[in-house]
């Protein structure tokens, strides 16, 4: 397995990029290609007192990078050597297995889009994190990738959600639920009215386990393996459990610095403060997979540290382990099926 | 002041309802008008203990009771005799300064919509919480009333969002976020980029202290006073927020309970655990003003206990008091202006 490295993206680049990258070597025994100015990385190296490639690394040049000022949609057009296109045109080329870049999101997914393409009759790629959830962590897709979305969309995330957390969670049968504001099937906008309808058709043809209307308490609480949403109350979702658990996490880390006596408290639980700040640990998870694209590609956060691109390189090899895309591509026809047969007209207008 | 309750809405109903209204009573030397059946209210006062009405505490007789199983829309309607639409026509009477009710939240919507009627020149009411955030509360408008939104309605939100953060919570100029999934105005769909143009406009006219969009973590971490979204969006950003502050409650008691010395620790920070509690505890708050009804109505969580109840009460009569109906009044053609002059086109069609 070799997963390629956009060494020059996100906000602690080069030095995380490279540091992550060096880790993910060594522990997983992966081999890493990174993107990025040749001579800025090997210094990069030189300055984290790696004198020579080590076994495993490899450096491909790439003299430009894509920065937030650019226009994401256009960016990896006008800028050919950034480390985002080199590193997605050596993904294509077949050089590597999965990419990872925690550059601007909105630059990945047009540059993914339209270099790397989408599985065939994949409509639109979601990006679909895991998020934390009761019971251990739920798919949520999308999560801002299309803010806005038609029924058909949804039910292909939902699709894609479902097989993504049967080869990647390890999930029997994964739990499917539409994020909603009520469990009955008028709940919502017409968005979501319409959308249940074709995850009903969906459930009832068996090929997918769609529990229904999900609230977002209950998504939260972890009644659902996967987490369907569109880009906008996707975002607002997630950003919502991060901002609660970083208000909670230092809520708690106030109640344990009041005194001599409340510090000791902290030491007779610390095991359960690491398990607690671990529940709500962004880079534990590494990034989010950009699904729907016809080869794997792995969003790290913006501020990813060298452990977040250690786990956003891990998780790009399990993706093309996974066999996830195969199984996308196998089961296109069957939503493409499912979509002409339920939604006939509005899809000839889309 | 007097508050008007209905004893029959609600999961804990009659029991908590009229428990929360001695409690009010008490405490808030408040008169309570207590609306269900007679009997079974006096009853319920005897089985807690009470023989005799207490001073400030009336009962009015409502023989019949909407269920969850009514069509909300027309309940109140078909039962001409539910507490909920006594209880609404006594508020319409001028028998009390403000309603309370912890029953289905369709069905008070409808109720006090078409019975109490809107503020005149308001389009929708809108169900407006203050939830927790790091600045110590914010007010989310709307969390759920109006599930689809045109931006006018959103203008109007934020509007009665400012008065409500300036009248009942005190702030100052109160900053006003439009939920969003970036901070830039072109981001998220054709509502929020439409009602940024008019927030923005209303800004600049001095009307309202705009911030711009506001992502939902930063909406969690207290930048804002007054959050504005649509019924949607609004409810999976509450619910997020109650699930995830469900969620890492119980992860911190599974921590402090393990072992002998986790649970002396828990000894060691209980204030602590108490005000980690309290930060999400809905109880504290009791219930959600329904604003842009010409009258102050709260709607208490359906499964209200009677601190809840009685916490919804002190928020009726606080409401009635803080004069922001009279504010909404005063403004609604400042409002309006701003209205015709921004969107004269899509106005007209709705």
């Amino acid at each position: 397995m070799k997963v390629i490295v956009d060494a020059m993206g996100g906000d602690n680049a080069p030095r995380s990029n490279v540091q992550g990258a060096l880790n993910a070597v060594k522990k997983y025994g992966v081999d890493v290609v990174l993107v990025g100015d040749g001579q800025i990385l090997l210094e990069c190296l030189k300055g984290l007192g790696v004198e020579n490639l080590p076994k495993g690394l490899e450096i491909v040049h790439a003299g430009e990078v894509i920065t937030m000022e650019d226009d994401p949609a256009t960016a990896f057009r006008r800028k050919k050597d950034s480390s985002l296109t080199v590193g997605l045109e050596l993904l294509n080329g077949g050089a590597g297995d999965a990419f990872v870049s925690a550059g601007s999101t909105g630059a990945l997914l047009s540059a993914a889009t339209l270099l790397t393409k989408r599985v065939k009759g994949i409509r639109r790629a979601a990006l679909a994190p895991v998020v934390p959830t009761g019971n251990g962590g739920a798919v949520l897709i999308d999560c801002g990738a299309n803010a806005e979305c038609t029924p058909e969309y949804l039910l292909q995330f939902a699709y894609m959600g479902s097989f993504y957390a049967q080869k990647v969670l390890g999930r029997q049968a994964p739990k499917v639920g539409l994020l909603n504001i009520g469990v009955e099937p008028s709940k919502g906008t017409g968005l979501q009215k319409e959308t249940y309808l074709l995850l009903e058709e969906a459930d009832r043809s068996g090929g997918l386990n769609f529990v229904g209307n999900v609230e977002a308490r209950e998504a939260v609480e972890g009644t659902v393996d996967v987490i369907v949403a569109d880009g906008y109350a996707g975002n607002i979702f997630l950003k919502t459990v991060e901002g609660a658990g970083k208000l909670l996490g230092r809520q708690m880390k106030g109640m344990f610095k009041k005194n001599l006596l409340t510090k000791l408290a902290a030491v007779l639980v610390k095991d359960g403060i690491r398990e607690f700040k671990a529940l709500m640990d962004a880079d534990a998870v590494g990034g989010t997979a950009l699904i729907g694209i016809s080869k794997p590609v792995i969003k790290a956060h913006g501020s990813s540290n060298e452990v977040a691109i250690q786990n956003a390189i891990r998780q790009g090899f399990t993706l093309a382990q996974s066999g996830l895309i195969d199984d996308i591509t196998a089961h296109v026809g069957y939503m493409s099926m499912e979509r002409e047969k339920m939604c006939g007209e509005s899809v000839e207008k889309s």
